[in-house]
């Protein structure tokens, strides 16, 4: 394998990688993955421009003090100038920011949107949710929905999936696809602050998050509401219907979404269609029966760890999955697509072992 | 002032109260709110035993060093001689242990129960969530519950509910009566550890709940989940279908309960139900539209803060209720119906008032 | 009892409490604890003005959803027509604030300073670690130093101390006092992230602060530094050193000070120096030898618990102090000095007993 | 490089490694470093027994859900029948039960001891501090001691050091060894709960760690005080003074330490001498200045960052190191002597970058 490694360097040219918002948490998710990069090691992968909006000029070691092969790197503007001449640009923008930044790339530079700009199909649906004018609809950036590796291999624009939609869809996604459950879903899903973002607010603030657990969006105004339509429907080939409720918990990072829909299977042909669909599946585990997913057994890895359960007294199939909003959920979900775009191997940098405890 | 104060006093028996289980945190929980009922104040209230099992012949002191008034108080064995005497005796104690206990005492004493003995009324339930004969079927300490007041008023034997049960019951209780909701029920819970109790076990270690989301009871499987139904069937008078799942988050204390049922009203007219049927009560607030519970809010106090929502797209109610599962949710309720049964001002030690952040 | 109650009203003054910057933290602490004191209670003490700076307009509910029976009122601007005409102003603004207001209000007018405008006697340290002009010198409200009662008692104008010297002067207090230390004082202090108060900051989100401890203001930097430096040397009555570092840790509330300073004496004797120092004061507990003081047994009440003992080995004598920031730290010790400037009974309306766990 | 590396793996021995203690958090750590072994990737690291106390028998999935890979591993009983026949055994045992374990080893295993057996030199120290017999002495595992890398490459027993020790005497070394500061050092160290083990106790309940900080073994009594006295005194080849307090805060990692001591430089001098000292070694890094430590910041890494100040006014050297207790202060600080003894890259399979928020 190492001599065949040696021949690819070879014959490669070096990947230069730009990261856009690199001092917000998705961006620090990226750069920390593609420092563990098995290419970033044999110098195929080389990180170039990191920029930023109102942090350009400071270095990343102020932000991103666990990055520290990166301290000194000095963040620059986020301009077309600096992103051009990259072979792969992430983009860690606020939403609605990264139409115009991808706009003025070239089309053969592989741009990578970690923002919502481009997940929905539907128009209307952007701008219910979101406001303002949809971008335009780029290639789902979820490998495991059916087909869906095929359309990101090799592709030049892809659009990261939200963290709740990922782990909520392939939470689903094998009940759906096998037409085990009705189409009347209820979401539940908890997640720690991360995911919020890093801009200042009252209600982010460490002592307000700490010892209390809030919902919020609730009523269906989440915006990751029709994107998990969007892709259950696909799934289903048919409309399913929804109520998806976010709760804020005192943790940094981790989603663990509880996706319930009446079903009249039993628990083990429930988990014969998970194990069936997922059997090849390098990120996503249904756990044995009996044990439970925990966000604190993936954190840091690209992993989804499922269990799925009837209760058969009310008729309900159970499935709940415990994911890294930040790494498989953006970070990793955007390298694991970078990879797949590339013709790199698809787990490469990424990894299935969290850091516990 | 003292003066007057003194004449009240000699109008008044002087109630004894001991606490079985008192180094666990119900009974901790039950003495912090009894040191700050006026009744303790005025004397009228005598704190008498502390009982515990292993933990008898220490100081509670050694146990619960936030009750420095009770520091130096050593803590007996749980046995009848030590309890009879007592006006009130309140148990927190294993479920399964304070049937015994209970029958030792006389019919006149108060005995309430903090632990699952009595709270069913089904025996086929109790044996097949907890195990073992079924004790009995006590008056059930949930004031808000129709009529239950006046049950309460002069009890002498009372089982305290399980703390999910409190908090989803009352969630949904306005919907339920009215009929705006089908009987389709989906209840996710996110509860602080102190729930699970204070017998050392690994999966409860701070290094493994920290920074950490997980479901448990998945599948129906929780004790609470007939207690539930329990509740909400006798207020729609017809059987309700649950699907219940709790999770555990990285906090102490606290409940988050997402409730939903398919519903066709709008969120005003769920409001307006919501409004008419907590008017009155004391310790549930319906919190005005726009903004949502938080456990945050509600830590130390007898409050139960609820939200309710409707998704119309998905045809779902959504009433989200906070509580603290150790006040409301076990000692504050507990106080509360000693208040009802002793014919004392029923809100009297109980705060709305939480301790935040 | 009610009868006799009132006709205790009958005979007392109605004191009104206006509070300044009752949205943030130090603002919401004395709003809390004002709701459960008794002369609340008992009609003698009345709720004022409630005022802001940019919230001002909003409902207080919308900052403090703890704080329900106060839900409904509405923040008005901080001006002197709004605070004139109370008996009692609270100010917890931020620092240098507070001096214009207070100058603007009648002399006879009870103003009790939770910001740091008037802690210090020394201008020139004042101007070296707050910057700008030093406003003044109040009445130092730390009642437990010698001879403190006596000038609180009747003062029309009160310092409330910062939070950390609050803990780390007490702990130290009686072994400098007797003189059984050298003054060579080494202070670590773990604190919440209340203390840092309201405003947002990247550094504060809780997604920086959840699983993470970081030092900050070392080197003696932080502005408490001058204030413990000057509690001390007043009791030692000569200039005593101290190397103050503060570290910020994962939690909302509390602070743990762990103070230590060369000794040659014993455990034994630096109990009984302590023991003797603290027998009469209701707010500062010496633990029973073999305990240690715990953040976690003191939250939301006005305790310092204390542990002293000597590490003979290395000559060393370490005095470590829980207390919460937010209650003895800042809204308690404000309440505790009101209670002696109106010569009302020290503790009422606070407690030793904290909410745990 | 990779046709040599090739070349490497034909030359080579495949490298069995077993694990004892493997259920627990040293040993769980310790295998997810192997997990992302470069050696590991390659074939010539091979994971071989895994072994357990009480919970033999059962799978590794059960206790380290994280650890993907080899969730199907069987757990072994620790006997010398099962670790023998490994070129390397990594030792997670209860202090004490390291000594008859490794005794049974052939004397050519590297036997890489995570508990304290082996850490002391003078068996006064053993016997006072943890009782019963002294086990012996080892090459102690701290690299980064003057001339201790000679002592490890090629040795075949090693002593990890303690998480305290490690990132204690790493802070002052630079200090110490220039005689930049007095030999009186007082040392304060926040640390996570994993720290303690994974044994069930109440006091490391969820519950009870969250929302508080506690000091422990105040007063000399930890058992980590004389190894740190030990290491610093060799570094000033004459006795030092050291005072030493642990704080458990509520984090699953991290330590946070803060180190002081008289001194007589200025800041500017002090870190010249740490940039001198640390120049070279790949784990230890000052920060710029200006720039404090988090634990935050080096979770799962093998990652020390420092601060140095000096606080002039009180003439007193301030250093700060943060440490993952369970990385570079356990598992990765075997892996990290591992590579050492086997003539493997020092760094290989160890990263600074820890994973933040």
């Amino acid at each position: 394998m190492n001599e065949l490694a040696t021949g690819c360097i070879m014959k490669h040219m070096i990947v230069s990688v730009a990261v856009a918002g690199a001092s917000g948490y998705a961006g620090g998710e990226i750069l920390r993955l593609l420092l563990g990069h098995p290419k970033f090691a044999s110098g195929e992968l080389r990180i170039g421009a990191l920029t930023a909006g109102s942090n350009a000029g400071s270095l990343l070691g102020a932000h991103h003090p666990h990055l520290l092969p990166l301290a000194e790197r000095e963040l620059e503007e986020t301009t077309t100038d600096v992103l051009s001449g990259h072979d792969v640009v992430f983009l860690g923008l606020p939403h609605g920011s990264s139409g115009p930044v991808a706009d003025a790339l070239p089309p053969a530079t592989l741009v990578i949107d970690c923002g919502a700009d481009f997940r929905l199909q539907e128009s209307a649906e952007w701008e219910k949710y979101y406001g303002g004018t949809h971008a335009g609809t780029w290639p789902y950036g979820l490998p495991e929905l059916p087909g869906n590796r095929e359309v990101l291999s090799g592709a030049a624009r892809i659009a990261v999936p939200g963290c709740y939609p990922t782990v909520s869809t392939l939470a689903l996604l094998p009940a759906v696809a096998a037409g085990i459950v009705s189409p009347a879903i209820t979401i539940v899903a908890v997640s720690g602050a991360s995911g919020a973002g890093r801009s200042p607010k009252v209600d982010l603030l460490a002592a307000e998050v700490i010892g209390s657990a809030r919902a919020y969006g609730v009523g269906g105004m989440h915006r990751h509401t029709p994107e998990i339509i969007q892709n259950l429907s696909a799934v289903a080939n048919s409309p399913v219907n929804v109520s998806f409720t976010p709760v804020l918990a005192p943790m940094a990072r981790g989603i663990l979404a509880t996706c319930t829909a009446p079903t009249t299977v039993t628990t083990a042909e429930a988990r014969a269609v998970y194990e069936k669909a997922y059997a090849d599946e390098p990120f996503v585990t249904l756990l044995p029966e009996g044990r439970l997913p925990a966000t604190g057994s993936v954190i840091g890895s690209n992993a989804i760890q499922l269990s799925v359960a009837v209760d058969e007294r009310s008729g309900t199939l159970i499935a709940v999955g415990a994911m890294d909003n930040l790494t498989k959920g953006t970070g990793g979900g955007a390298v694991q697509s970078m990879n797949l775009a590339l013709g790199w191997g698809e787990t490469e940098g990424l990894s299935t072992v969290g850091v516990a405890p």
